[in-house]
């Protein structure tokens, strides 16, 4: 391709009006870390909100927020020690490193997550790879461990590791959440924070990062109580599915079905992955990006995670990278409870008590030790002991059958042994609670929304991010930086600041420069104050979109705006229209 | 003391309520960590918010977000790898290791921040110090450095640490902000995230984390034009001030004093220090702790971090550990961003235009070759590079004095050389702006914050958080959970959610025990939907300091909720006062 496509186009637009951009720019740059500015912190912050409220919020979920920096034995009981591992090769000429499974697909295609080492090393042989650098020979690959490596404290070695998700933190803190939840399930416990994966040479920009942001959370549920009213309110609702099994076949293409009959044949293993596959298709779908663009894509068990029995990842379609995951949907059972209870020796277990107790009857063996006495003398004792050791079901059939049991060579008759009935009462089970989760990556998000808001009118950027996400809401422009008006545009600058919003106020340049840099910093509604204002207390409303214009009074322009970013009142109910100004 | 001090008492409560709690419980604990829980992470974020709202929003700042994890060239650049380190002293028996100025101060209450490490370990001979552990031998301390230390990359060993404070990212950033910021000075550049330092042996809870939460900005300007217009609207604001002077004498006892006398007195070095300490304690003053429990403390020359001139620390008096710094406010020149224009080979200066370029008029002289070729011949070339790079003042003064110069023994005379006179103009001038660094640990306010809140009523705890800083603002609580109130009081909930409220629904134990549960999470408004809600669909508010109840309608409790909590309303202005019930 020699025209830039979208990620280039974007990325100019992002470092330029402080979106993002490479970090340690003037250290001539590490890859793999990425600086947000302004706005993109804001936008940033929005896709938080966004998913606290449909998540945290709507679910009633637990937030937790642990450190980033976490000692050895958590990530060896995890199995992150040994498994969070990626596979590498070297040049054995110019030392540098790269991806086994990435040099792979970017050189031939070949979806090599699922390979084995071996299977790598025999394709990297077949197809010829050289070092992309120097075109040296590759070394055999080897697995390595990504984690970021440190020490805790002084002198003595306490070896820690920085976290590559924020779910350890929640699993060993679910019994103090579940404790402050008031002991109930299921119970969702939420993080959103800083991970860090030393990823090998990542080289996508903000989707590969090796400080990355996430939001995920970890469902809690009773294994043998999987049924959710929630999941019953989207039963109808459809997704985009590639399941294993139509993988397996080499069929990638996606199938609409609803999730009712997703479930039903068993393509999604259990409800509660179903009800937050749907949320987590709404959530992206209320970032801008239109479900037609999102699928879900089941990994081969070769691929998953040593931990999870089902993954979908939640993809999107991306112009440079194609088909890129946003969000993995993981069904990790027990595996990390358990892992910790036996890394800890604490009981991670749950109690729940029946609705009422269960009277559980059960027989026992008493030895009749008179008549016994006098039959085996000196033996009884040895062989009452062995009587009581006996399955009572058993005896009984036996005794009924043949009429005695053999013990030693000893017959034992129903005159030596009585059996009785006892009845206890269970008043509950422990047990350890499965989980789902759903884990998002928020610099990802941010991409993606920044790729489908992006576009061009009249060889200029329009970023179209959906209203109630934009990081700025409105600028205020004077007209002109005299007579007034300037004074006029900053009460209302303040007015806005009052009111909560996310303000701009720009007094430089013409009027038409300063629209151009409001629609390509994507805010939504410019207002502008001029001579009329001065006379009758109004002012202009622009339309980012449609470059549509209208006329209202300054002292509404708070509840106007936010009526309009709530999505209460469209553009057009915001005022008089303004004749002859719009979108050519 | 025997009996449990705040600390102990509030460590309670923050535990079992969920604000914060040891990191890493189930694994023995590692020291300096924490984990915040549900109501934390809402308080933190009040925190934020209102920080972002006092600095960010109304002082016009950029925000920015860099990495935690920074390249060595960068801490080498900014002196962190030789200065950022503590005092260590380490048991020759057991291996402890303790910081050696903590524990002087701790066991001799000598304040031992400021001195060097020969005086130090005088100090623990003279005192007779031992290990506090083992009672074993100390031994010499020694400077230690505290960042955490780790690898980017595979193989290549590329070193990197845990930034130690948010900062460096923005210096290093500065020139691309300085352009999204349209280069305009002064210009503050704000960062909101989290630092790590390699603590020693950190036995302070939330005070001092090795993983912590900071807020800082750098704010940059021009150090040949200081005045500020915004310090002149606080001019006549009081500080108490302890300044290095004072301490010198012994004197630690505050200072009242206008920050225009401060200034003027020369107790801060510049207005813009000056001017963010007034908004620093009005910004505590807001989150809830009175300035009358705030001062700021000059660090003397000794004490203070190696890029500063000056350094207040803003401290609170906390029950258990005394003055604890909550932010610190460092005048630090230019010293960072000099460092990176060395460290990086990058100008970090800016350019600012005259208002009209300067006339600069300089003389030259240029030699009368044909005159020079008669007297000098071969010579001639050479006596008249010499001529020219002679200072024409200089010539002028002494052809004047004497009628010639001379140059390797030949008189020039004024007949030999030409003087001229030659105008340029200069547009601007090229400089590197001065920093003044306000900086906060949010860990620190959110425990002043709960240690200011903290009382006991009837012998439990009511959190008494200011209003607007609660992080859940009201609790519904149906009567009884049956008869249709938990239905009607879910739809309450739900309307609450919507107006973007954060909410607690509760409908186990009864009222006053729940009553009691939503003051110990310092919720100011609970909100009771009883038998009369069914009839005249009214609710009762109950006030959590005052335990006074009004009678409302409940469909006006979004309303009167948002009123109440941004102060536009009193809780006696929210409805029908309910007779009979208020605190004993």
């Amino acid at each position: 391709m020699s025209k830039p496509d979208k990620y280039e186009l974007l990325a100019e637009t992002a470092k330029r009006r402080g979106f993002f951009w490479p970090s340690f720019e003037i250290y001539g740059g590490v890859s793999g870390f990425i600086d947000y500015g302004p706005l993109g912190i804001g936008l940033r912050r929005k896709i938080e909100e966004k998913w606290r409220d449909f998540f945290i919020r709507r679910e009633g979920l637990l937030e937790l927020d642990t450190p980033i920096i976490v000692p050895e034995r958590v990530f060896e009981a995890s199995g992150h020690v040994e498994h969070f591992k990626d596979p590498v090769v070297e040049c054995v000429a110019c030392k540098r490193s790269y991806r086994a499974d990435h040099l792979l697909k970017e050189k031939t295609n070949i979806d090599a997550e699922a390979l084995s080492i071996e299977e790598m090393d025999r394709e990297i042989r077949k197809n010829l790879l050289r070092c992309p650098e120097c075109g040296g020979e590759l070394s055999k690959p080897k697995q390595l461990g990504t984690m970021f490596k440190t020490t805790i404290g002084p002198y003595v070695e306490s070896t820690a590791y920085g976290r590559p998700e924020t779910a350890q933190g929640i699993f060993i803190d679910f019994k103090r959440l579940y404790e402050i939840g008031r002991e109930r399930l299921p119970l969702g416990i939420a993080q959103i924070g800083r991970s860090l994966r030393n990823e090998v040479s990542p080289r996508q920009g903000p989707l590969r990062l090796r400080e990355l942001n996430m939001m995920e959370f970890e469902f809690f549920f009773d294994p043998e109580n999987v049924h959710s009213s929630k999941f019953e309110t989207v039963r109808a609702e459809v997704l985009r599915l590639v399941p294993a099994e139509k993988r397996l076949k080499g069929d990638e293409e996606p199938l609409s079905v609803t999730v009712g009959e997703a479930l039903e044949r068993g393509y999604i293993l259990n409800p509660w992955s179903a009800y937050f596959m749907v949320q987590s298709k709404r959530f992206v779908d209320a970032i801008g990006i239109p479900p037609d663009r999102q699928r879900f894509h089941e990994k081969l068990p070769r691929e998953r995670a040593h931990y999870s029995a089902q993954t979908y990842d939640h993809e999107v379609l991306l112009h440079r990278w194609g088909w890129v995951e946003l969000a993995g949907h993981a069904y990790r059972t027990d595996f990390d409870l358990k892992a910790h209870m036996e890394g800890s020796g604490v009981d991670m277990r749950v109690f729940k008590p029946y609705d009422r107790p269960i009277r559980k009857t059960a027989k026992r063996l008493i030895p009749h030790l008179p008549v016994l006495g006098k039959k085996f003398g000196e033996k009884t004792k040895r062989i009452a002991e062995k009587i009581i050791r006996l399955d009572p079901n058993v005896v009984e059939k036996t005794l009924d059958a043949q009429g005695y049991v053999e013990i030693e060579g000893c017959k034992i008759g129903p005159e030596d042994v009585k059996i009785v009935e006892e009845v206890s009462e269970e008043t509950g089970r422990r047990f350890v609670p499965h989980v789902v989760e759903p884990s998002f990556g928020s610099d990802r998000l941010l991409y993606a929304v920044l790729e489908y808001a992006y576009s061009r009118e009249n060889d200029r950027v329009v970023l179209r991010i959906p209203r109630d996400m934009a990081p700025v809401q409105t600028a205020v422009l004077p007209l002109m930086a005299k007579d007034g008006l300037a004074e006029k545009a900053l009460l209302l600058y303040e007015a806005l600041l009052d009111g909560g919003f996310d303000v701009e106020y720009d007094e430089t340049g013409s009027i038409g420069r300063r629209y151009a840099r409001s629609d390509e910093a994507g805010i939504p509604v410019a207002v502008t104050v001029d001579y009329d204002t001065l006379k009758d207390d109004t002012v202009t409303l622009r339309n980012r979109d449609t470059w549509k214009q209208v006329r209202a009074k300054a002292t509404d322009i708070p509840h106007l705006l936010r009526a309009y970013i709530h999505g209460e009142k469209e553009f057009d109910q915001l005022g008089e229209m303004v004749p002859g100004n719009s979108a050519a």
